[in-house]
């Protein structure tokens, strides 16, 4: 017998042997049926390798991260069977899951595929699907495995064997089909119940363009049909509402070749986004203690060579510029200069916290082929400040800076959203983390327990933290569902030694700070992104660029439609007029298109009786009203920043 | 007979031969007393050399920068005569005049100056000049002028010489001092009534470390004792107001060497400043329909191959970062970036004037010998905009920035300022200027026109314009009369062509659009040194800091103290409370240092009869107040930006 113990602490007797799928059965058959894979002893298993010795178990269902990912691989390989199924001789080099489904790159040999065959794969893998064949672990000798592939003349698989060593290796078969792996598997193919083969592209072997290039399959897939429509539902919503698309048409961005790639250019319309972000922003740290301050975009070698961001972050630096013996640096980020800002005037636990806020610029070279709008950009105009703290302060401002996040969703109907706590991992101290394994433990458990008293939706996540301190990854859903990465809440232990920061305490001592860095809105470039996305354009009035245009059925009523815009200009309101010669159907239409919250029509009637027809965006016709009702309640809807219905 | 021609277009007959001083005297002897040079036909000649030819006449006096600089020009050769006499056998390099007095290099030989021998060479200069030694100009021939020093073992004049043809070469001497010079001079030594020596420094000859180490001599004249006394303490109070002085007392900015030398990092305080500043520009720019842009701060090599910056202006800016076979440079301006944006969109004459406006920043590489506080830097926040319109919206445009400057002139208590309006040189066209005569005369005409019927002093400056067109700088003067310049005002009709912009107008065809470059408020940087020593740090309310310090006699009041500082806080004044345990004259005395504005002194009656003890920066005691009315007071005076009185 041995010992299963379960998260909730709970441990239970099982014969040696066991299946975390057993395990399951003997609590519900309807688990069971939901078990993908399981947790043993912090490693993702087969549901279906037997359990030998006393261990902490965890079962992984669609629920979770581990479960998608191993449904999502084990789906990689029901496609790579239907793929040799249908054109044999071809050959498969890897096939991961990802964040949304999997791929599988393959050499087709003297085979073609194209957009039009997915639908026949996709057919071909539903019916083997059915079959409800079992994904199989069978270990292997490595000699064994050689002379396998060695027969099958596979260089990409013996490639792979290369860097493996005897006695790790596995194969894992299901059906007609069986691939080098490491696993794990789902129990068997009849878990996947809806497929979609979303795209293909080249992708060179190993991502080297001197190799030859394999064909890589995209797919998706899903325990059900329902969430396979809502997927692709999605997909063609955000086609729609491509932040790409809709900056161009909105006229927010622009990209310019003699600029540079990754570096938008923002247009007027952008502009104003960005200034009514920075307001909320600054209005917002204004309220909560922070001051502002302003630092330069650069900075000298040896600030670098300080924080350890160099040499190894430079990869991820623009180059150095050199002059006069010195090398100069675009910031990658605001750090350092803003501990030179704690620096510059000796502190005292009086001065404590110690908050600054800057939308500090910074650049950071992404490869060109990671660049993608202003999604993956080179230039990070970024909602940046740092909290210089005691440790006794620290579960405090940790939590108002959570509380910050939490009033910017809502502000911007963020429905959904997770925070991923990242931890050291112990083993690792000295090497990828601080060797600080006190601070450690001090430091993951104020945090974990802001985000347990706060109730806010967490997920803890080993081994991902920063090298100074444990992080918090935001990850929100825009409207139509699709996930971001938003921005991050860091602990950082190690920058005040490193910046030899102190403040005199209560008792007279000098003493290093902890510090907060934190960034709720991310970075301009993606939030607003994001926020085209999420909006589809179409912003909130405090928001949106243009707020109200006034449409005059004819030049007659011009100095009817300037008294009003006048009037709205002089209570802050951003307004113009359509004085075009064109029908007043035409106008509506347009100003739809353009995505501007209100239209105001004015005719006759309107101008005899100074009221306006008023048109709202998406909800049509919301009849008269007087100038001074629409004022007040325009001037209503910015000042609270209401959402757009 | 000779025809001269005045200013005002008169013309009178002389004889051959006669002198700009015995033309001033056959006007009135008041006059003749006063004249120091004179512009013949443009070229500024000593006002006693004989005319022979028909010429137009200018007369000038310590009032005008040709007066001041004979005259100071002269007072080097005063002093070097001084300096002579007392040290025998020192060499003269040279001894130009400067913005503000003038100096000269000397080899002193085995001699030696120090600060305490400054007292003496006035004493020997007041002697010289009281003899009223006539400046004599003497046309020489090189042969003889090169006998003369060689025979004076002089190498530094004879070096001088080598670079000097045949028949242009003039001496001047007065007294007993002898100088090759190009003159010209002022008719003699009793003009210079008022003398200061003001500091020695060393000087490379040649400005070339490898050469020898010659003494720089600094001094100022004046034609009257009151004038120097003047001048004296101003500049003490200068010194008293200096801003890297006043920068640190007040928590303004700071410099760190990792960072930087020209990098000033903004402190929180300073920050502040920046926003209203910022602020101000903002709602000006809006309320003139400018629309907001923001740009990256890098840009690939094209784009500054496009503008022509490179590689003629390449020494002033960063040197690239290289990456992937790319040339990026930080900016040195935000121009090519701004017509980028122009380009983005097309453009009608409709959308013509196309006003944009960043608070850009810029980077130049000035020389570390150049660096000086904030009035010398290397990162420039430049409160920037382009205008590109049309031929015809050209004049009211540039009006209308004009008169932005002079708004803004009035706001900061701006009293004394030129603008100088700098012009092509005809014979430098295709060189120095873009070969477009025609509309050189044409917008140099415009300008002046607009300079003029605005009622702007103004002066105009041959062959100083920019190579794209006619620009304007404007010099202010602070408070203590010290001259700053500001900001230029710039016509350019040249990077239109280069960036291939253009709109379509009314007749359906494209067409290059003009482009104004305008600054009012210069760089963040200089404009608040300007401002610190401007208001030598008692700033106005609405650009304060901290606006409102609140006193409790003590703890007793910290409850009032408190809901004080909540009212002023809720209506946006910034507000602290200074809650240290101190005598309440102690406290009065310290805020009274940090310069804040207003002190609200609360004790039992205040907190009694919810009154305030209101105490004005500078002013004092202002008696007492009801909260609701101070509260008023603030507000206005805030919202009106009123100047500190």
């Amino acid at each position: 017998m041995i010992n299963i113990s379960f998260p909730d602490g709970a441990v239970r007797q099982y014969e040696a042997g066991v299946t975390a799928l057993d395990i399951a059965k003997s609590i519900s058959e309807g688990l069971a049926r939901k078990v993908l894979a399981a947790s043993v002893n912090g490693q993702v298993w087969d549901a279906t390798r037997p359990i030998t010795t006393d261990s902490a178990l965890k079962l992984h269902t669609w629920d979770d991260a581990e479960g998608k990912n191993t449904f999502w691989h084990s789906s990689a390989h029901l496609m790579a069977e239907a793929v040799e199924a249908m054109y044999p001789g071809v050959k498969f080099w890897v096939g991961p899951a990802l964040d949304k489904g999997f791929y599988y790159d393959i050499d087709l040999g003297g085979n073609h595929i194209s957009e039009e065959d997915l639908a026949a794969i996709e057919k071909k893998m539903n019916e083997l699907a059915k079959q409800n064949n079992p994904y199989q672990r069978k270990e292997i000798s490595k000699s064994e495995a050689v002379s396998y592939f060695t027969d099958k003349s596979d260089q990409y698989k013996l490639d792979l064997l290369q860097g493996l060593e005897d006695g790790s290796i596995t194969f894992y078969s299901q059906g007609q089909f069986t691939d080098l792996c490491r696993g794990p598997h789902i129990p068997h193919t009849g878990f996947i119940k809806a497929i979609k083969l979303t795209s293909i592209a080249g992708a060179y072997w190993k991502g080297d363009e001197k190799n030859k290039m394999l064909t890589r399959l995209y797919g998706v897939t899903f325990p059900n049909q329902k969430e396979l429509d809502e997927y692709i539902q999605m997909l063609e919503e955000a086609k729609k509402r491509d932040h790409r698309k809709l900056g161009k048409e909105l006229g927010i961005f622009t990209m310019d070749d003699d600029v540079g790639a990754g570096l938008p250019l923002w247009l007027p319309n952008g502009t104003v986004i960005i200034e009514e972000l920075e307001k909320l922003a600054k209005q917002t740290e204004e309220a909560a203690g922070y001051k502002r301050v302003v630092t330069p975009h650069i900075a000298k070698e040896s600030m670098y060579l300080t924080s350890g961001h160099l040499p190894y972050y430079a990869d991820s630096m623009f180059p150095p510029m050199e002059l006069d013996g010195t090398k100069y640096y675009l910031k990658a980020m605001n750090c350092p200069h803003h501990h030179k800002i704690f620096d510059a005037e000796p502190k005292s636990y009086k001065d404590l916290p110690f908050r600054i806020a800057e939308y500090g610029t910074c650049y950071r070279y992404e490869q060109s082929g990671e660049l993608f709008g202003l999604m993956r950009v080179r230039c990070l105009h970024m909602n940046d400040a740092h909290i210089y703290c005691s440790k006794e302060q620290f579960a405090a401002e940790f939590r108002a800076v959570n509380e910050m996040y939490i009033k910017y969703f809502k502000i911007f109907g963020i429905d959904k959203y997770v925070m991923r706590l990242s931890l050291h991992e112990p083993t690792k101290l000295g090497a990828k983390y601080v060797n600080e394994p006190e601070l450690w433990k001090e430091t993951e458990t104020m945090v974990r327990n802001v985000l347990i008293e706060s109730d806010i939706p967490f997920v803890e996540v080993p081994d991902e933290a920063a090298f100074y301190g444990p992080k918090i990854d935001v990850q929100i859903w825009s409207a139509i569902g699709r996930e971001f990465t938003l921005a991050t809440n860091q602990v950082d232990f190690n920058s005040g030694n490193k910046f030899k920061l102190n403040y005199v305490n209560q008792n007279n001592q000098p003493e290093v700070p902890l510090i907060i860095h934190r960034a709720p809105l991310g970075t301009h470039e993606r939030f607003i992104g994001f926020l085209l996305e999420h909006y589809a354009g179409k912003f909130p009035v405090w928001l949106a660029p243009l707020q109200v245009k006034i449409l005059p059925i004819s030049d007659k009523f011009m100095d009817y439609a300037n008294q009003v815009k006048d009037t709205l200009k002089s209570v802050g309101v951003r307004v113009e007029i359509d004085d075009r010669s064109e029908k007043i159907g035409k106008k509506i239409r347009d100003t739809e298109l353009s995505r501007v919250p209100y239209m105001l029509v004015v005719g006759e009637k309107e101008a005899a009786e100074k009221q306006l027809s008023v048109r709202r965006q998406g909800k049509g016709d919301l009849g008269t009203q007087s100038l001074d009702t629409f004022v007040t309640m325009i001037q209503d809807e910015i000042l609270h920043r209401k959402a757009a219905e």
